[in-house]
């Protein structure tokens, strides 16, 4: 019984979280309020405060499951050895997150990019979603740094830069993906992965400027 | 006498410009009005008005600046040859923009990566601005391929990759840089340049799952 009742409560929360999305995606964070989330969802209030009591848990709560998607993503990857390089994997990371986001009926390839942008901003003028997003930062920088250690290792990596700063790097990549996304639409993951193919084929003396 | 005139105008605009950005940096742009520019810029209406109709209006001049800023740095970089690689570049090009706003009176290091994240977020409601983003992105990736080609005739890059996706890659890092600044804080653009230098050492080959 006690299962059951979870998977109520699992498909009751997955419904408020859907319904807050189209809701978000449609109009923003700003012109969405409770209320629209509640005929979006078609919950009464008792029902969908019980799990969030503000839009901004709501907000905290998509950002948290993005960080859950990302780091199963990371998971599923490492349990190869060796690893794949980080141009496979960002883009298998990047295609894995946009297509579980995109299965939503009505959703289009834009929608999550838009939404993570919205957080971003959000995240500006909101302590507790910074200090969420730096939690989840960290864990996937994390995640990366033990795969750059598993590069080396492999003989993959010859440069001897701190591990960190090849994370940043990559998170970054993946951060200006979404950027370009949400912006201007139409750009395929493949195209992240070759742009890291082709500099990762540069090596790290240019002999004049060195 | 046509010179100080212009000169006169240029540094007007200049003070709305800045009044407008300390404003935007402040409180973010739904929480500005018009009038909130005026006080801050120490000007009436009238001044005002002559130059900039709208809100819309000083975000697209911002923004469009920054583009200014950004092919500036590039023309200067482009004339060394063979060209710095894109590591040196990138951190050359963010570093270069940094500092210009920085140097106004009393803005912090985040400043102006916060005021980019604000940018992008308002073009998801905005086609002008929208449209003005994809020109802007147009033209840098345009300077970037051409240094890609550069880089292809000088020998230091060896994959046939498309010269558009190494583009869009850098400018990916870049953003994303700037997300990773205006939400986290403390990143040096040395931080990005070694990131890439350590990935462009890795080749792009790595024989088990190619």
């Amino acid at each position: 019984m006690a299962r059951v009742s979870q998977a109520h409560l699992d498909a009751r929360r997955r419904q408020i979280l859907d319904g807050a999305t189209r809701c978000f995606t449609r109009n923003g964070f700003h012109a969405t309020s409770m209320q629209d989330v509640l005929k979006e969802a078609d919950l009464s209030a008792g029902a969908v405060y019980r799990y969030f009591r503000s839009k901004e848990e709501l907000i905290a709560a998509i950002a948290e499951e993005t960080f859950v998607l990302i780091r199963g993503a990371f998971e599923a990857a490492a349990e190869q050895d060796p690893p794949p390089g980080p141009d496979l994997l960002i883009s298998e990371v990047l295609g894995t997150i946009l297509d579980v986001r995109a299965e939503e009926p009505g959703a289009g390839p834009r929608d999550f990019p838009r939404l993570m942008l919205q957080v971003w901003t959000e995240t500006l003028r909101n302590e507790d979603l910074a200090a969420l997003l730096r939690r989840g930062y960290e864990e996937i920088s994390g995640a990366w740094v033990g795969l750059v250690e598993s590069y080396r290792k492999a003989g993959m990596l010859p440069s001897d830069v701190p591990a960190e700063h090849i994370a940043r790097t990559l998170i970054a990549a993946a951060q200006g993906y979404i950027t370009q996304q949400a912006l201007f639409g139409g750009i395929d993951p493949g195209m992240l992965r070759d742009g890291l193919r082709g500099l990762m084929s540069m090596g790290d003396g240019a002999p004049a400027h060195r």
